[in-house]
């Protein structure tokens, strides 16, 4: 990276305040960064650093007031964490190279239709009947099954598993070890306590601009006829549990080690944390938030809901309750006391 | 699928009541079902699309009464769900061609002993001195190591790993990115405050009949003469944890990402739901059910308790507990007016 | 294994009592070991079987002090299990043989400088410009990005998966299906509600003698001048999730299915139950303990810290109270008694 502060405002639509001609070489955390370096700050815990820091460049909010001088030049921009995100965007611009080419040896089935400028790692396996979007970059050792669809520009990382019949959407992003359209836990009890496998015949559907974790499972649909939906624009990260049949709305994103148990269906712009757990068929609404942790028994009952607890329920009152948890040794005395005078 | 409902209510053992003669073609899922579909109705949940569906079938139970008309089809049959899964097992049955066959390259160590009709994989692994029984599917990028035993008709999914040394039963399903025979997690602590590992030299053994999710890992023994041990018939989820030397009882059900620490036993017809821990060292009896995210601290009494919470005890005993912790700033005002009028 | 107990009580520093020229031929569990295995006794919940065991030899502490004879000979050592794991140790010496040599086929990049005694398994993938030290061994189906470096003595089990630029130190161990590197859940919030990937373009690190469980994930950090970053020594067991930017201090334990979120830094000598989670951007100090399924929403205040609960804090006061908790019905009731009386 060789730019100008100045350079890089304009980038930003942002203001200098300071000098604009310093060069800058490469990025860093306002708390490590070095001359030649461009920092931001966003997150207020971070704020002492601004006086402290080495870089050469922070880019900071319009509305920050500094109470000390500040030896770097600022940039100032409406929100400095996406400011600094477009800069990183620009900068992975300038030096990403997506993969091309196809790597010995890789195993192609037949009838598979492959379009232009598709990546195809060593190792990686593509069954029968499958068709590849154009500059798809499939690394190695990922196994793509039989009648598999991957739209255009997506990207499906090593060792990621698609099983037959899933079908993933363009600009979409597998991490590595994600597993695509694996058979749901769906057994059924018989009379002497064992269980029968309910054959699941169905398959995973990934919308456009979908991105997975790595190591995340989306377990196929029960019934040929339908699908495991993630739609377009959600974001699932790693470790991450989708069950039989849930569906999942646009624009939501799931943290880490989230479990969803079957048929559940989950709205659009959601927020959910890591290690949520939701029992299954449930249906949680649009711009619900379900906070990290939390164990979902029950379907919302309206949009933007803010839940947390085991089981959950609306934050504040479960904070509240909580508060009062922790005085519950002192409660119970102070119950006593009372019992001994009346 | 070209069936008659009269054919498949003979499949089911069910009665007719409407046109027994129509052509159904396809499953659909109740409230999206089309002309030419089949569909069921168990969960109560879903009883108004009864009334409202396109399928030209629905299997519903025996005492279900219509509170309105119904255009579908009728088979009644005692339990519509396994109704349901005998039809989809007979329908999977008809259309299902297991792999065999060979595909290069693939590895294949000294001294092994492959048994008919096992089909192999591209890029799949077998290492020295494994045996694999007859009709076994290997899928792409599964790797096998030393000394395992794979019993007839078991699949592996694609990208499973099975340390030296596992043994897997008959018609046993290892679903894709699983992890058999990891080095438990054994270090011993050091003066010096430093871990040094245990040699975890044992193995894992999974009975026949067993069923293994998705990227779900289980470690082997410490000892050379012992097993990591899951017993007859039993279905694990995907990502679940199982430690050094735990053994799972026959026809246990353990959800996803549910995690048993090392040396614990768990009983036969467990059930055991999602985003479960369990300490190391427990007991569980036979039929116990442990709810969905419990924290598993105690080794059970006796056969056939029902636990929820963290710790978890008694479920019905903490959800009483937990009703009144929602209203404990109510309560915690109320002592307080009682402490001023005192 | 062909020892004397009197040759075994030398490697171990013990003090034999009972017969010393009894010859052992393998390793037992108290409970179930015969006649020529030696067993120990460290967890007193396994005492009863001291008396009743089929074990040639037991490994016990000075202290202990049998309430009934027992027919097995006697090793005294300091600590049973540190015993025992030594003697493991010595066993597994002897007849552990570490992979060599290269299985073909496999990939290996341009420009890369693979040490002597490398063992590269089938279908392993080493990328361009990556460094293989002394005696590592790589197993099949493992894919190593570009630019990577793996530390002397390594050994990373099938089908684990390292991105580009992943550093790996000394004698560390990665099981397999562990993913290194992939991109980290950052993701900005548009205006219209969609969110924008912000580029991931760091790296992982692993110092020397570090443990990474089976299916666990690390996320690269943000920066390419950054890394997510696990000191010496620690110890992560399976199914752990990493995000961006983590930093795990040394000589540290975490165990199974626990999630680090972004950017929170965990001190030295810390031990990490199962399934705990943290928010991301905290200071964990030094010695803390975090018990298993705690949320950690806060930094430590200090090192030596014993949290637990959701939100966790301290673990005997949330002892306290959760033992409170479950008599509030009882509680409910008797202020409903007092405010009747008043």
């Amino acid at each position: 990276m060789e730019f100008t502060v100045n350079q890089i405002a304009e980038i930003l639509n942002g203001t200098v305040e300071g000098d604009g001609d310093i060069q800058i070489k490469q990025f860093g955390k306002i708390q490590e960064a070095q001359d030649g370096d461009i920092a931001f700050l966003a997150n207020l815990k971070y704020e002492r650093y601004i006086y402290t820091t080495g870089a050469s460049a922070v880019i900071i909010g319009q509305s920050f007031k500094p109470e000390k001088p500040i030896s770097a030049t600022l940039i100032r921009v409406d929100n400095p964490y996406s400011g600094f995100t477009v800069l990183l965007e620009a900068y992975h611009r300038l030096t990403y190279v997506p993969r091309t080419g196809v790597e010995e040896p890789c195993y192609l089935g037949e009838d598979c239709r492959i379009a232009d400028a598709v990546y195809r790692g060593a190792f990686s396996y593509i069954g029968n009947k499958s068709v590849i979007g154009n500059n798809v970059q499939i690394y190695p050792n990922v196994y793509i099954g039989e009648k598999c669809r991957i739209g255009d520009n997506s990207i499906i990382y090593a060792g990621a598993k698609l099983y037959d019949g899933t079908v993933v959407g363009k600009d979409c992003v597998i991490h590595a070890g994600a597993v695509l359209g694996s058979a749901g836990f769906g057994f059924a009890r018989q009379e002497d306590g064992s269980y029968a496998a309910i054959p699941q015949m169905g398959h995973v559907e990934l919308e456009d601009n979908v991105s997975i974790g790595a190591n995340t499972v989306i377990d196929c649909s029960t019934l040929p006829t339908d699908a495991t939906l993630v739609k377009q624009g959600t974001k699932i990260d790693n470790l991450v549990q989708l069950a039989h049949n849930t569906v999942v709305g646009k624009d939501t994103v799931i943290a880490a080690q989230t479990g969803i148990s079957g048929s559940t269906e989950i709205g659009n712009n959601c927020i959910i944390g890591g290690q949520v757990a939701l029992a299954g068929h449930l249906k949680i609404h649009n711009k619900t938030t379900l906070a990290g942790k939390s164990g979902i028994m029950k379907s919302t009952k309206k949009q933007g809901e803010v839940l947390f607890g085991l089981p959950a329920y609306d934050l504040r009152s479960f904070m509240s309750s909580y508060a009062v948890f922790k005085q519950l040794p002192d409660i119970n005395k102070r119950l006593r006391e009372l019992e001994k005078k009346s």
